[in-house]
């Protein structure tokens, strides 16, 4: 049987929900206060879950601290104290929900994690309100 | 891959455990204190998981604010400030364990949420102890 | 200086706000779902605090497991797996606010407590309500 | 003794950390990545507290309804979902740090509150960070 | 469908990464800090989960007071206030990681709980960092 | 009016109490399984707290990020996956309950602030017992 290990980040940015795809008042009726014009913000709460054999002599499944490492380096750095919407590529014309910003994430990491290790995002926008992706 | 949703909510309720089809006694020896004549009480935590395909045009899975106010209505409004045992028709006759409790919430959501979703309950009665269903 | 020492504990009680001086319309308008006559209940997290000077033997201002357990004989054997309102002497015309049950709680381990130690309660109603004595 | 009452809120805002009064590089300098020019955002976490009696009649020192009522009426719906620098009469020019958000939030609510009562604020801006005032 | 119930539960214990099987230069280089010679120490923060059918008469999947007390007696008994290295028969030789403490809680608790509850192991090494098996 | 800042901070460290002034019988019975000889050890979580006037220029208290370095460089880098009794010169004779290991870590952190500001320091050693000095 696999094991599972998981790590928490955080990152602090701005956003808004916005569809450019749409007008400002089926955005407006779609997304609420959500979609006020000078942006929000959130204390994004990331947890990031590796799957895989645990290695006998490290008795590892991954080094955490590599899996830190990574997540501060492809994920901290590019969303920590930022605008999501005006300062990534990545929500350049996406909608930055949370729903797309788990599978943005997902996308990234995936490409950093050995294709042997299953990969799961957890990121919750408030403590009332998470998403997961895979779900 | 789907994606899945979760929003979490509370209500705070009274009950005690008990199976009227019991003697006393049983109900004693079985539930312990939780059994006892008066009633005690938690702050239930609910968290409601709802799975499926993030939608293309709102980035959503399904609008947070849709299922908080189904929550609201449909669960908190019931159960929310109420005795378990006395003011619910569900735990009437039903022992309110919170395996119950779980079992008759996705009942009741999962009429009222879009069978294309896979739908999903944990339900804390306090921090240390906590169920889920489906399991 | 002065050190304090706090300790957190737990209790799951029933409850109602009711104050039997009233009438049932102006229980009902001051306390509203509160008032509700079949009760609901919390999950009760109490935090006791001790203030005195550190004692230079045991490196300890008091021992936090005999502390302990002064919680668990005074208060927690009374208000846990209770009814407020119609299981404890103190709550019988009392109405069993956050606030009450705090200075219940703090007249309670008063006596318990030496008398060169100040003393005071936190109780947590909700996560979201709390109250302090001395406040 | 007097007793205090504690009230949990939360407002999700876009800020950045910039006085106008000082040159571009002296607010680099100092606020490093919380000046970034775009924003970033948090989900601020209000803790209000009120002390006085308990009320005789009401158990209560307030009524944790209207103090709630009082936080959403003249907080929330002024700071959640905006940008705290843009879209605030009180942030166009005073620098929106911690401390000085907690400063102005006690400043509207003292207007709001019996005068009988102490006020006391505490704001989370992060897990790790947080403020008080008065201190 | 069937249901899942979890109890928490935690233990405070020493231990130090390194395998007995490398020269100490190669556990320096993999396990950094956490192979210093004298130890550190967690709170370990456990989450054990049971699925299986609800019984009809009891309304649980299982007792929690039982769980709660297999729990207490083979696991806590065990590994609260010791040294894992040092005063525990399962890691003598195995590595203490997070993982395998993990899948040593998993073997000790299969034996105790009947085959047709399925078990799953979460264990908190600290706030960030945690673990799962099966994963 | 003065305001509070505060900054919370993690290390992770074995340790076990005894005061090398008492036989071993007195150690044990005074300090029961905290006393065992190969150690424990704890998550310790550290407040830190920082009273004085809002700087009108910076909108601060003090720099959270110069307080966070303090923290990191005096308090973290010498306990943070230590052996409190066996690899610090402040606890090889004082016994490092969490009392003392609070007053040890303000006395540190009191010469390293200016003295316009009051500090404070809470100490968590698990959820349940914490203490703060001056109390």
């Amino acid at each position: 049987m696999k094991t599972s290990v998981y790590r928490k980040s955080r990152f602090n940015s701005a956003h808004r929900l916005h569809n450019p795809a749409l007008s400002d008042l089926e955005n407006e009726m779609i997304f609420g206060k959500c979609n006020r014009p000078n942006f929000h913000g959130h204390n994004y709460e990331l947890i990031v879950k590796v799957t895989g054999e645990i290695d006998p002599i490290s008795g590892y499944v991954v080094d955490m601290k590599v899996l830190a490492d990574l997540i501060k380096e492809h994920i901290e750095e590019k969303f920590d104290h930022r605008n999501l919407n005006l300062d990534t590529e990545e929500f350049k014309t996406l909608n930055p929900t949370a729903e797309n910003i788990a599978r943005v994430i997902y996308d990234i990491l995936r490409t950093k994690i050995d294709a042997k290790f299953d990969l799961g995002i957890r990121l919750y926008e408030t403590e009332r309100n998470f998403v997961e992706y895979p779900g």
